[in-house]
């Protein structure tokens, strides 16, 4: 049992995706050689050794046993994806283990405020997500949140610090060496949008409570499948086809809140992957069937730019039955089974108005198949990025707005 | 004071918006007819009676009194106008009054099992807001949460229950008067992404605790103001003149968390006034900082199809100091003069970079002004889908998955 990816209604042939044999061929030499610069995550088990792992499991172990509130500082790829699988699996609410709370994703004195005033009467550990620790959001929270950690516990206070950072060098590598925090490693060959699988995720996943052995191994088998592989090379090539016959929006969607930060952390994946030399497919996300009472008009019957791609999760593990107040015909159905039936008819109604819809079946959201979705999202949007031409792995655009970012604030002083 | 639009980056001339003139005049002709129909939200005095905006404060006085947990159920209009303003205010986190959550607005089981969970053991009433009362998700959601209501207080779940639904028919209204729920009045002329300023919104805004005269007042006095009528105009003949530019996809954006949910509200508001007859502009929404770590790539460097729309809050409410440790250049600032410097940062790349930037300034973010943003982009939206040619206040596209899935619900019957 794994992932399923169905094109049945995806609009685009076999012998469309046939055209990029050649361009497709040679994305998956690069992906495959080995010898590409932040391709470290195509192989599974070569991301953290066996024991990282259980230096990793020791410790979030460790952390359990001593906080009931962990904050996690990061932004970008130092966050999404822990956040996303956390939620996917309501894993980190405070309800097994410690609270598992983000903090320097944004720049809000209200949000880091409403976090100081968390942290009074809580067991908390702090833990900084930053390869070279001199991003601007992480660091301004750090240092805010390391002064609150001082003053509750003093000297003690490293001993509940963690850092996962580089391997050697940077600032924040000097300051844990120096301050004797337990650090792991960023890889050098993985970038922040690919690095969920790298201790980046996979400590505050455990420390959340999340089995990171079988999330792990979801991602192994896939890589190791050749039906898998068969699917993330279809997928790439259906998203590139439809892109080129004018379908320049690709909407993520899904019928379980809980994966809203899924779908945030796709928007990264792809948007930040493609989007560069002035091409790219626009990422959006979507939460059914709420979305469908505001961008669902739109999706129906607005300008025909764009395609769907469905999340769709086979088996609930959590229902309800509807009672008889309710009336015919949902009285004596599970919520469920309705929101079944509202997959299918969105898929319906769409496609019956043109628009292309993929489907990604997940036959049960568990730690498994989320790492299983991670590698396939991953790999399929590499090999879409080279197909398109352009490298999957940097973001050149990003420093723009970080240097005039840095100029305003040099500006401050005058 | 009051909210402030800028267009000098918004790469659009008055001449070029001249060009609409025709059918600017038409569209607000038609908007100050009072002859349209669902043109109820327009004159905003008009759309609660001074008796009813009484009763809607006692109400909510009553409930502040006897519960510390009021959920609303709603989907779409009757869920993201409220759910928008609270957040944006810190209201209805259960810090000042009771908490305000929402159901009905998704079909999930495992939300609304730990909704359920979350009902015990505290002080609980329910707020079923519906022009029928027989849109699929809050009617199960409803059944469900009622039964949990009789478990908890037999027969005085009634005196706990509120329904906010049409004047006099329809199956809502019907058990509101048989079963004595006190009760509001949906208006028949407002449609649910304009209803926030009528008792679908205000009644939960006021339990919040949020001031909701100051709210209305925001929205009334920006009705009254020939300033605020010609820059509603601007912004409108703005995105059409950028969309017919082959700018088809509009970015939302916010600095600061809490506006995450008026994201949101903006895409139904937009997506489901203008996206119909093939054409609309495709709205999306970033939570920045954050997402210059995800989107921040593509709309630098990526396919050139966007503009921006920035919401910026001039001055904050909250903000805190970045220690020393944080080390030059930060040391020493405060994180919202960062932010400051984010925003400014951010709008220089981007604009640099040939997007088309729109900027929307907040003098501070409080109930007036979150009214006035309401009427502004409600406005606006109404006068831009009238110049592309489309009526704004319908959305015959929502009904083909209604059907589609009523059509399944029917073969789970056999």
């Amino acid at each position: 049992m794994g992932i399923r990816l169905d094109l049945t209604t995806c609009g685009i042939t076999q012998g469309q995706r046939n055209t990029f044999t050649d361009n497709l061929n040679d994305a998956l030499a690069k992906l495959d050689s080995g010898k590409e610069a932040f391709t470290g995550w195509v192989d599974v088990p070569g991301i953290v050794t066996s024991e990282e792992m259980n230096d990793i499991e020791k410790t979030a172990e460790e952390i359990r046993a001593k906080c009931d509130l962990f904050i996690a500082i990061g932004i970008g790829g130092s966050y999404l994806g822990a956040q996303s699988v956390m939620d996917a699996l309501f894993a980190g609410d405070g309800e097994n283990g410690p609270e598992v709370v983000f903090a320097g994703c944004n720049i809000s004195g209200a949000y880091h405020k409403k976090l100081l005033e968390k942290m009074d009467g809580r067991d908390c550990c702090l833990c900084v997500i930053s390869k070279s620790g001199t991003t601007t959001e992480p660091l301004a929270a750090f240092s805010i949140l390391k002064e609150k950690m001082e003053e509750k516990y003093g000297d003690e206070a490293a001993s509940r610090t963690y850092a996962i950072t580089d391997k050697e060098k940077g600032r924040l590598r000097e300051e844990a060496d120096e301050l004797g925090y337990k650090s792991f490693v960023v890889p050098d060959d993985i970038g922040g949008r690919y690095s969920v699988l790298s201790p980046v995720g996979l400590l505050p996943l455990a420390v959340a409570g999340v089995d990171i052995r079988a999330l792990t191994k979801g991602a192994v088998d896939l890589m190791s499948d050749e039906a898998g592989k068969e699917a993330e090379v279809d997928y790439a090539l259906t998203r590139v086809a439809l892109s080129m016959s004018g379908k320049w929006i690709e909407v993520f969607e899904y019928f379980h809140p809980e994966l809203h930060f899924f779908g945030e952390w796709l928007k990264q994946l792809f948007g930040e992957s493609e989007g560069k030399e002035g091409k790219g497919i626009f990422p959006a996300s979507l939460m059914f069937s709420r979305d469908l009472h505001s961008m669902g008009q739109f999706i129906q019957q607005g300008k025909p730019m764009l395609f769907e791609t469905v999340i769709i999760i086979d088996e609930r593990n959590d229902d309800l039955m509807i009672p008889e107040s309710a009336g015919a015909p949902l009285a004596g159905k599970s919520i469920e089974q309705i929101n079944d039936c509202a997959i299918k008819g969105v898929i319906a109604a769409h496609t019956k108005a043109g628009v292309p819809v993929i489907k990604v079946h997940v036959p049960v959201m568990d730690a498994y198949n989320m790492g299983q979705l991670i590698y396939f999202f991953e790999t399929s949007c590499a090999i879409s990025a080279y197909v398109m031409g352009v490298c999957p792995f940097d973001q050149p655009g990003v420093e723009a707005y970080k240097q005039e970012m840095r100029d305003e604030i040099a500006r401050i002083d005058g």
